[in-house]
């Protein structure tokens, strides 16, 4: 990165050119590099993967909390498993990258998927693996990459041709423990989505015509973007015996039956929630990032004049010390630029909170703590340090979440016809709406928004609080609605 | 797991037939399914990935010490990357899986490499991403799993067609700085491997025809399993100028002229080295684990009889709250099978530390303490039960390396002669001798080793410690003797 670049700084507003502000902070943050040479995959660079790899860590323990156990699978998988659920092969074919051939000339008689999802590699080895009603229920998850021959175009984190996810396959005895799963995997989404990474979403009850090839049922989380635009964010599925059946998943019941097994499935991609996240907290001076997240935590700087210079230095060491038991804590030390630059850099690439410490401060027995949230100084006793920052840590991303999920409330607009839902669109909004059906008969319906709005019907809620009055009309065909249903943008 | 199966354990000794033994470990402490439908490509399951994800974590902390950052690659590399190099191309082309099409029909112009390393991927980003003498060093690693065709058998963790390990890549703006490198990537291989696992190693200067494909050097740690074979652990290469100039990593130096950078690369294999420790540190019980990677740490057992069972279990409840503070800490409340079968599953897979709560220990206000490493089983006062075991916690796995480090200065041999190396390798240990060359013109006494004792050339001490006497002369063909090398047969 030439320092000229850093020195311009994010050169848009977020609200005037959001794809251009979102080039710029991917490029200027240095998160990602687009140049690799296959088209739609990127290289993830060290200040994203630093937060990456704390965002995994926390969805991890999430998972392991409600009893879900590690795996590592093969990332290919045959073609004739990938065969054995019909709407599920019919679903991703258009996706799969294929490996057909291996060292000097060597062709395989099957070709080998590179997953885009594990259900036929996992499924197969259930099988084997669920035997007894004392089995279940039985929780596995595994952290990998997925591969997807997408046809959108690609943006790095929201959508490439490989991403990093986590996927949680979940087996149970009945349908109503299936369920109370996957209401447990929108809990655990929330707990990390709105709760650690202070992202607001809705969890939407995707319409029949949307739903993951395979699922009985398919719950998506949706959080909208600056650009008006949402973008799904992890979804879990009701599999039910769709899986079970054809990979021969069952078990022998206490009453000595064999029976199949209710499955579920849950996919958080971390790099796309990355993505979503970084998008939605930043403002036009850079990254926001929470707290826990931020690969740096705290920057000291020292204010340096040649007279004072040890001094200064000493005392910036000795803050670091104290506070990198707990912190990620570092000392920008450079002396071939200026403060003003270090400054914009640091509030740019999101450090929550900088300490400066000039010859001024010292005589005061003082230091100035920045906060990149609120974009305010003030002046701190030393004794206080360690004191005023724990404060900071703990309110810092609870701020953050505060601030977003007010906003996000403000988004939704009612809308009664189809005017008014284009009206919503058109302002970047999400329109709530009475809609005929989301079973296959409002598909027709949902094509009409698709062509003439320009905007998809995201389901509805996925509570089930939501219900039309009597006389509720649909907004596209007038018919009668059995719904209300979410309609917005979509990336 | 039937439960007949575990009860039998282990059913064969370590020492009479280690094949059998580690095949046993693997399926009956549930650490692996070999029944995937690809061949060479094996499930990890939870109790090996559990202690996987904490070696990986041991292993990023110390290279992220050293100064190295994380990046995320794509998988799959152009293969015109690919051939730029060509030693490196003409090693690995027989062990590369191709992707050559996508979705329904779609052929790729040119085909992607799963990749077997990541050189020919980064070094092409390294060309970008170097510039000027102020970026070096310029030290990055990624997490990741790598593929390749193997023609010799696999065996899970050991050897497969997929597997899981970090690799950094260094760029330095002299070979000394380059040479050092190789002596960090050393010395963090004894902290973690020899410190932190428990395992011994060696490491050799490979001979020039057994060197990675494209290195200038190559130093790989080598452990001695039971089997009497050695197996290669980390190894480090000394890429010099031999992939900056086909790649084009440059940089401006301080004297303004472009110079090329001087590469290392170094790639521990994670899940070989967790095939390579609990292959060395098991014995005819099952697993033994270093403490710190143990999935239980601690597993408390209630010693149940039906009048004292409420008794029992609230002191149970309480020990375990004591120690999941620190410690990774379970409970066996089974009822269903009896105490002497969960002593042994327990044992079998490896949990360090048992603590045994019965209605007399309570009367006599102690406990027992089980320690895996030393088999023995002592009584300690409630009181004491915390220092007891931060002590165990401490110790157990000094003890561990201890006993190994031990073992393996045995398995040295000083052989002057063919027949003594012949000897030395029947009696499954390592042979030290004069040989002639490691230089391309020693190959042939080594492809004679090769053919007629069955075992492998090494290479000579990394340390450079070891040279041959003036009249020490090749255990092969009698020539004057340039160097000291280990043979041993190999996996």
């Amino acid at each position: 990165m030439a320092e000229k670049e850093v020195q311009a700084g994010i050169t848009v507003k977020k609200d005037a050119d959001f794809s251009e502000w979102y080039t710029q902070i991917v490029q200027k943050c240095e998160l990602a590099d687009l140049r690799y040479n296959i088209k739609g995959f990127v290289c993830y660079l060290p200040w994203a993967v630093r937060s990456i790899k704390k965002m995994y860590s926390k969805y991890e323990k999430a998972l392991e909390k409600t009893g879900h156990e590690p795996l590592i699978m093969p990332s290919l998988i045959p073609e004739s498993n990938f065969k054995l659920e019909a709407s599920h092969v019919k679903g991703f074919a258009p996706e799969v990258f294929w490996v057909t051939e291996a060292g000097n000339g060597v062709k395989f008689e099957e070709r080998l998927a590179l997953r885009p999802t594990s259900e036929t590699a996992l499924y197969k080895m259930y099988s084997l693996w669920v035997q007894s009603y004392k089995d279940l229920p039985f929780k596995r998850y595994q952290s990998c990459q997925v591969w997807r021959y997408e046809g959108k175009m690609t943006r790095p984190f929201f959508r490439g041709r490989e991403f990093h996810w986590i996927e949680a396959h979940d087996v149970f005895s009945t349908e109503e423990d299936a369920k109370a799963q996957v209401k447990e995997d929108m809990r655990i989404t929330y707990d990390m989505l709105e709760g650690e990474f202070a992202i607001p979403i809705i969890f939407f009850q995707r319409p029949e015509w949307d739903k993951f090839a395979g699922a009985i049922h398919t719950y998506a989380a949706d959080a909208l973007m600056k650009s008006g635009k949402v973008i799904q964010l992890p979804s879990t599925h009701l599999l039910g015996q769709n899986f079970s059946k054809p990979f021969g998943v069952k078990f022998k019941d206490k009453d000595g039956e064999d029976k199949y097994g209710y499955i579920t499935c849950y996919g958080p991609a971390i790099s796309r929630i990355y993505g979503a996240m970084i998008a939605i907290l930043g403002d036009d001076k850079g990254l926001i990032l929470p707290f826990d997240l931020a690969p740096v935590q705290i920057v000291v700087m020292p204010i340096i004049f040649e007279k004072s210079k040890n001094e200064v230095m000493n005392k910036c060491e000795k803050i670091k010390e104290l506070l990198e038991q707990k912190y990620d804590t570092k000392i920008d030390a450079r002396d071939d630029v200026s403060a003003g630059f270090k400054f914009n850099e640091w509030e740019m690439k999101g450090v929550p909170i900088r300490i400066e410490v000039g010859p001024k401060d010292i005589e005061k027995k003082q230091v100035m703590i920045f906060r990149r949230d609120l974009g305010k100084k003030i002046a701190v006793l030393e004794k206080d340090i360690e004191k005023t920052i724990d404060n900071i840590a703990e309110e810092f991303t609870e701020n953050l979440k505060k601030e977003q999920l007010g906003r996000f409330n403000d988004l939704i607009v009612d809308a009664k016809t189809k005017k008014d839902v284009e009206k919503a669109i058109a302002s970047q909004k999400i329109a709530r709406c009475p809609f005929c059906s989301i079973d296959m008969d409002g598909e027709k319906c949902a094509s009409m928004v698709e062509k003439e709005i320009q905007a998809f019907v995201r389901g509805i809620k996925a509570d089930g609080n939501e219900k039309p009055r009597n006389n509720d009309k649909c907004v596209i065909c007038g018919g009668k609605a059995k719904e209300i249903v979410y309609i917005a943008k979509s990336y």
